[in-house]
């Protein structure tokens, strides 16, 4: 621990270039992140203030401008959190080779579903719910969440590819733009899971879609 | 106009059972739900207040507590103009005769692609928006969005049913499956047009479901 809060000497080119800090303000950087996620998936960002993020962690107001400057900025590295978390994720159940290609994504929707199950519904998908409110965020928002969301179906455009390359997909359908459907769909089948508290629209989504592109 | 503010002797059953107002009276209601339609498919319940309404509507707060007592009963109002403005669209749409019934249902998918152009996308559903916060909404919503959205649903499986009867869709495909699936996807659709400023992820969504379905 010998390098608590070390300033760097030199112009450091943004957050990435920023020194090691202490075990305690890492634990409040991951606090905050918590509490970032859980109301803003639930109720998105503009009626969710920087007030409320610090009860629910209990971290102090300096420690919140320390880590991140602003409420923009605290936006942008839940984002890019997000983002990471659900390309592994994705990653994970894309590449197993155990599974046909179609029955990777199968997984990724069981696992989507549990996900928000664990948490009664309640919270969806930090991508859509920003998405969905685009008049009140930073500007610099909208390209993000789009490049987030374009990383999603590059993703999910090569397992349907493996799948149409198993004969799982019918020659006669794109795999770019049936995985660009799949993502605008998805995201209304998880705002619709959260207005109705269960499970059905995800399914009713999910299986309307396999069942279509196996035809 | 002999009826200003005329207050009927009798205990009335709800806002139905209220006596006609004056026409000033009439125009400022009109005002303010215009201005609560505006930023409500723009930004959502949540982060609009009632002073932002009053201040686009020119509205006094008197006149907005008069006619709707609380924000959330303005809401269920909005939701209960919004609901019929769309009822009637898609009857209107659905039930052309001069249109073969898949027609129809282009023919209300580009007039809403027209609706989100005119303003320049930056306007999405009030249903989508609000079911989205749903975490901010006062319980009472839920339900009636999720009602509203199964007229709709209703409604489309009746065309999808002309449609199969038709000899466009093929005789393997559920109406009313198709229908569910098209509404969760379709309210995915407008969020991701809102978020990328353009149409084409209507048309991505509206393409792939007319495609699949007549498979």
């Amino acid at each position: 621990m010998s390098q608590v809060n070390a300033q760097s000497g030199s112009e450091q080119p943004r957050r990435r270039g920023r020194p090691p800090v202490a075990p305690a303000d890492q634990a409040a950087r991951k606090a905050l992140m918590r509490a970032g996620l859980v109301h803003l998936t639930e109720r998105g960002y503009s009626s969710v203030g920087v007030d409320e993020i610090l009860r629910t962690s209990g971290v102090a107001k300096g420690s919140f401008y320390y880590h991140f400057g602003s409420k923009a900025a605290f936006g942008s590295a839940l984002i890019d959190a997000y983002h990471a978390y659900f390309a592994v994720k994705l990653a994970a159940w894309f590449e197993r080779p155990d599974l046909a290609p179609l029955d990777r994504l199968r997984g990724f929707i069981a696992d989507a579903e549990l996900g928000m199950a664990q948490h009664g519904f309640r919270r969806g998908c930090l991508i859509g719910n920003l998405g969905q409110e685009m008049a009140s965020l930073p500007p610099e928002f909208s390209d993000r969440l789009i490049a987030v969301l374009e990383d999603w179906q590059h993703r999910t455009a090569a397992c349907l590819r493996l799948a149409q390359e198993a004969g799982q997909i019918p020659a006669h359908h794109a795999p770019d733009e049936l995985a660009a459907f799949f993502w605008i769909g998805w995201e209304g089948a998880v705002l619709r899971a959260k207005l109705e508290r269960k499970a059905e629209p995800l399914r009713q989504f999910a299986d309307g879609f396999l069942r279509l592109v196996t035809h």
